[in-house]
């Protein structure tokens, strides 16, 4: 196992991310075009993502469900936006059990069609709402270019899916769980989102109204991480989703969807890492805690990994995520560059004059060198590495948080936006553009309104490309 | 809400399974032919399962990953037997992206071929091995008659895949994993399985040697509820997964795969169901207590319901799945029938005399009418309700066991065999017979070999139909 360098992230960021993800063993190359194998390393990633995600969606009363892989391709032409969204992009099974199908079924892009049709059947009464459904599954959307966890032909996600009896129980549902993805993001991965509603033309095809969580990677390109959609009744009415009243009357329902996917594994690299490798936020790292044995003889091996194994336990038995590196021939500074290029949040390093002085070295993967080094009692072990790892935490979102309000500015003209994206940097200022006049920026500058922040100065102004008057500000960005 | 009455097992066991699904609310209905959607209840299950099984996966050494759904035709073409067996049932995905594909994919029948080839690149030395990787996901097999969780075209499960130095290793995992799914039967599921070793003409497509868990049900039909196979070096070969030795010679991998599905669920109900509906055991059901207030007038309503929440809360914070029963305009009577057939293992009624007396009356629902009632102090609750679900799941376990002995018969001759199966049970005899004795079994008979069980009676006898030298007894069945 050779650890080789990688690519600085100020040489070319895209490089850099394709070989750490792979030089990090979070995914491996996957014969089939536009997927990826996510690795045990990446896949445990995700899995403390799903868990933080799924214990808050019970938390708010939603409960999972399965709904089938397939999709009568009948069913996507229900909902005219929604179809001419993801035609471009559908993998179509035409042939089962050796013969042709009467009707081709798609391989779900998403489920709003297929859980619509069963909302239609479930729902009869308002009693039955709201009713508020998730599903964990896999979903395929035949991209043309694809990156590792950011865009893949085939990706895993949830996808929530709810109908209410009102617009209002609908749209606070529906900001709600932009709400909780919003605080996975800061609290679990360190990212600090930016919530704020899509424009027009970034809207999900056949949406009312959708809402975002933007993050800024270290290239400070923007990240959609997570999106939340108004329905309206669009769906309602395509699938016939209907309830009586308390006054016996029949009525549209209104509904939402919202979405999170293995995209956010792309994200937390691309928030926290540098040039060396990976920075994992302690409470999503798979390993939080390697622990490094220092020894030149076989005399000096037996009291060095005996004292290892003794904090491995004491570490393991604080519920901390602990590894023993006991890998043979191979130097402990291999072993170092090996676990920082990994990200692992804490190195613990243990030699003889630390075996015999009760002691240990812990090292911090967020500040290099000195800096982030002390020498710790054995005895107190556990409790200081809990604390390391809050710090390591917080300092992660800090870092990740000026970082973004460093390149974030305002902007009053057109030029002053071009100027900022060409510096690679957000642009925010007033905006009272028509859809045509946003296509006309994306097209000059290659950035998007990322989306219209919840946090608004208030008042008014006037657009910074047309002049005219503006009621909000946006946000642009160029994104992956 | 109209809870209907369900068709008696003795009646028509096929229709009482397919009522109970349905009404239950495990699973509904879905468009799409032959798959079935899975409603939360019976998500719940299936998570509890997941849940069980992930932990001991976890606790000998296994991590988890996903691979691709789709897999290149020409993969599952390398492995001979493999493909034979799986061709008939293979969903193939001919469009993508608005265009005819050059090479069809194949949706995922089990995944043996696609991460046979990621193995072959991952593994270079006898340092990598064993390879221990779990993947969750959902597969596909076109079936012709299919039925809810027991046979649908789409279903849920793990596959575990590894990959080891040499045969012994690989027949130590292959059991071992077996050994983890009888445990999660036994102590999860409250199901009795036996463990065996599958007949040649039973075994995997391309295994050396499949080892299956197998469960009685209600109606004494067998169902196979997980599979454990060595494959020997048939898919090392096929996708060139070598590792080099310590002696630095290139060798060819042991591999082996199991897998344990949704089918579980349709075990669960089917094992322990009676003519009432369904009856969970307390480890896996969703609801474990649910809580029925009892009322007459107004004035009884306030004091009985704060009586049901503050119990509700009791229980909760015990760690127990509880739940208030606060729909209104419905019957103490049919709130009851409606928990019955849902199976949850203990009703709670409180009533206005239960308030003023601080007790709370408990019911199991696997002992019916008075012998399942006792009176509880409230001041009790939770360390009354905890013991009595450990009651229940170990009574569910020794009913199933005893239902189960009773209807395993040891046969001497091929006569026997036949009028136990035609009685229903499960035939037990010396088998040394052909796989094309076997197969005439089979034809006439309706039974298969499910096993030749590890528990073997030793020595040898002579074979129920060639009256040859057999040195192993075999269980004969008919099954799902």
């Amino acid at each position: 196992m050779v650890s080789q360098a990688v690519t600085r992230q100020s040489v070319d960021f895209s490089k850099w991310y394709n070989e750490i993800v792979y030089k990090a063993d979070l995914a491996a190359h996957s014969p089939v075009r536009g997927t990826i194998i996510i690795k045990p390393y990446g896949y445990e990633i995700w899995d403390g993502i799903k868990n933080a995600l799924d214990k808050r969606f019970k938390a708010t009363g939603h409960q999972n469900a399965y709904f089938p892989l397939f999709i009568p391709e009948s069913y996507l032409r229900r909902e005219a936006e929604h179809v001419e969204g993801f035609s471009p992009e559908l993998a179509v099974v035409t042939h089962a059990g050796g013969k042709q199908l009467e009707e081709p079924l798609v391989v779900r892009p998403t489920s709003e069609t297929i859980i619509g049709e069963a909302f239609s059947e479930w729902i009869q009464s308002y009693r039955d709402l709201p009713l508020l459904i998730n599903q964990w599954a896999n979903v395929v959307r035949w991209e043309l270019r694809t990156r590792p966890f950011l865009r893949t032909s085939e990706f895993l996600w949830q996808e929530g899916h709810t109908a209410h009896v009102d617009e209002a129980d609908a749209e606070r549902e529906t900001l709600q769980m932009l709400d909780i993805y919003a605080d996975v993001a800061v609290h679990e991965a360190a990212i600090p989102v930016i919530q704020g509603r899509k424009s027009n033309i970034e809207r999900f095809a056949g949406a009312l109204r959708t809402y975002t969580i933007e993050a800024m990677m270290r290239d400070k390109r923007a990240l959609q991480s997570g999106t939340s959609h108004n329905l309206g009744q669009n769906f309602a009415r395509a699938f016939n989703i209907q309830y009586l009243d308390e006054n016996n009357e029949q009525k549209l329902c209104w509904t939402t969807s919202w979405g999170l996917s293995t995209r956010m594994v792309g994200a937390v690299v691309m928030a926290h890492g540098d040039d060396t490798g990976l920075r994992l936020p302690p409470r999503l790292a798979p390993i939080q805690v390697v622990i490094v044995p220092i020894f030149r003889s076989e005399d000096e091996r037996g009291p060095v990994m005996d004292a290892g194994s003794r904090l491995n336990a004491a570490l393991s038995d604080a519920g901390i995520r602990v590894k023993l590196d006991t890998r043979e021939g191979l130097r402990p500074g291999f072993k170092f560059n090996d676990w920082e290029m990994r990200g692992v949040p804490v190195r613990l390093e243990i030699g003889p004059k630390d075996v015999e002085n009760e002691v240990a070295v812990l090292a911090r993967r967020d500040l290099p060198g000195k800096e982030g080094k002390q020498t710790v009692s054995q005895a107190n072990i556990a409790a200081v590495t809990l604390e390391l790892l809050d710090d390591i935490q917080a300092n992660l979102l800090s870092q990740a948080a000026a970082f973004r309000d460093a390149n974030i500015f305002d902007v009053r003209s057109y030029d002053e936006l071009k100027q900022v994206i060409d510096e690679g940097g957000w642009a925010r200022g007033w905006w009272g553009g028509s859809d045509d006049d946003e296509r006309r920026v994306k097209d000059e500058t290659g950035a998007t309104i990322r989306c219209f922040p919840f946090e608004q100065p208030g008042g008014s102004g006037s657009c910074l490309l047309t002049a005219g008057p503006a009621s909000q500000v946006a946000l642009f960005a160029r994104a992956y």
